[in-house]
Formats: C-alpha cells, sequence, structure tokens
C-alpha cells in the first residue's frame, strides 16, 4: 500500500509547522502529490482535581476566529518528551504540577496531510506550580468532569484533544 | 481576548491546503506571528449495518508514514455541504448510501493552527450505491461496534475522527 517518494519541495520552515509537497509513485504506478503539513507533536491533559473537576483554559484561536474552551495543551519544544511537556503545560496554563499522570490516548488530528501526534494524559495530585509562560493569554475555567463531558455533548467544548481527552476521561473515572 | 490583524502574507495555495502566516497585535499590544494553515473542512461518518457492525477503512497515509484504520471521510468539495459529502464519501469508499444520519460531532482538529472543521455523522439503513473515486487505494473492514471501540482503547484506531466517532457512536447505541 505504500507510496514511493519521486520528490519533495520544501515550501516553508515556520516556528510551529512547516511545509513540504511531495510527488510520490503509487503502487498502481500513477503518481500523485501530497501537500504534508509538519509538526513536532503535542500534549494535552486533562487536570482533574481531588473534588473531580476539570480545569480548562479558554483562549483566543486566531484559526478557528473564536475563542475556545479546551483542556491545557501545547506543542512539544525541540527535543522534549511528552512526559515533560504535560507539566511545563500544566505549569504555564494553570499553575500546576501534576504528581500522577496515566496515558489516555495518542491521536493524529487530521492524518490526511498533518504529521502532528498528540499525547494525552489524566493528571491528579495537582499542587500549585507556575511557570512564566511567553505568551499566554487565558482564562482558567474549573468545572465538574460531568458537566464538561455534558459540554462535548452539547457541542460547546469542540476541539479534538478535549473531546477526546473528556470522554476517555470519564470512562476512567467511572471504571469501565 | 480577539487579535488585530496588521500584516498577512500568503506562503502557498494548494489542491486540500493552503498557508498564510499573519502578523497580529495582542490585546497587550505586543505582536506575534501566526501561521495558519487553511483548509475547507471535511465529513466523517460511522457507517452501522443492522447487525450492529462498522465499516472502516485502512488505507495509507503519507503524513504518518504507515497504513490507518479510520472512519470513511474526506475533504469537503469547494461549495459541498456536509450531508452531501458524506453520503459522497460513503459511496466512493465503501459502496453504500445511507438511508437515515445522525450528527454526532463537530469539532476543530488542531486549532491552534488550522482552520480546519470536521463534521462527524453516524449513518444506518445502507444500500449499495457506488461512485468511482479519482483516488481511493483502500480496503474495507467490517467489525462490531464494541471491538472497534476496544481498538480506540488498546490504540489500534489513533486518528481523532474515528476516535470521536465511534466513542460518540458507542454511546448513541447505549442510549446514554
Amino acid at each position: 500500500m505504500a507510496e514511493r517518494l519521486v520528490r519533495s519541495r520544501r515550501i516553508y520552515d515556520g516556528r510551529v509547522i512547516s511545509l513540504r509537497v511531495d510527488e510520490v509513485a503509487l503502487p498502481s504506478g500513477r503518481t500523485a502529490t501530497r501537500e504534508i503539513v509538519e509538526h513536532r507533536g503535542a500534549v494535552a491533559v486533562v487536570p482533574l482535581t481531588p473534588h473531580g473537576d476539570v480545569l480548562l483554559v479558554r483562549q483566543y484561536r486566531a484559526a478557528t476566529g473564536g475563542t475556545l474552551l479546551e483542556i491545557p495543551a501545547g506543542t512539544l519544544e525541540v527535543g522534549e518528551d511528552a512526559p515533560h511537556a504535560l507539566q511545563r503545560e500544566l505549569a504555564e496554563e494553570i499553575g500546576m504540577r501534576a504528581g500522577r499522570v496515566q496515558h489516555l490516548a495518542t491521536f493524529y488530528p487530521s492524518p490526511g496531510f498533518l504529521t502532528e501526534v498528540v499525547y494525552v494524559y489524566l493528571a491528579a495530585d495537582l499542587t500549585p506550580h507556575r511557570l512564566e509562560a511567553e505568551e499566554e493569554d487565558l482564562e482558567v475555567v474549573r468545572l465538574p468532569l460531568p458537566e464538561a463531558r455534558a459540554m462535548v455533548d452539547r457541542g460547546e467544548i469542540r476541539d479534538a484533544k478535549s473531546i477526546i481527552g473528556l470522554l476517555l476521561a470519564g470512562d476512567v473515572i467511572a471504571g469501565t
């Protein structure tokens, strides 16, 4: 099923993403063009308090033209692994450190053209620990997990990592 | 919270995606750069048989370097709405038409830089109806919905639309 790379053209090398356009030979012998957006990967984390609340962040997202309510998340730094990145993002976005983390899922947001992989965790045993972030204009929102889950069902939480994290966290908490 | 656009530079205009780089003024007055990948949006659909099986497709995904098992999906054509696109993709990818569809979710795969929106549906009352596709090298896989759901939990189904579609379809079928 694999494709053979014929030619690759680099279009853009950026801070968050890069873009290349590949010409590939299909198994049938025909050629096709693949626009590939390169991304280092990201972490996302469902931070759970002892009372069963989750801590979410509301922020403006230029690509969507509005604000979104999301679980804390961010791009991996160069050479950074996911467990380190999730603690960094928790400290930068909600001022917490997690004593306990559990992997929930690893997923491709849009595998048709995007190399990004997102590692999703559940985090508990939170203690205050703040890191200053370069660019974080966000509001922290605390909600009972079932209420956050209901916002997924009502279409009020609508980004992939938050939907996946909250659905799977609900299953973990329910013990299924 | 909104950002004010200062300058926009078009980098690439492609078939599936385009890329622009915006300079924006933050509420604080500082400026920042936003790399924005533009995408027309996509549909994804969980096709359910009367026996409670789902029909999935396995295909090579150049951006991931391997094959993925996914629910049928595809990019909206220019001017096409989601209900039309989902019937087209069902016909092209699994040779079926749905007599009944139900909206499950609408989500942003990666809202930090990507404008793509994905509309996810459950489809039932399937009848044979094939459309020839320009470029579809894929294998159809039929599985009981609970087995597909177990593959999500085991990390064997790992793209956002399929995880979200199968988790929410499972909830709909279970009547929760």
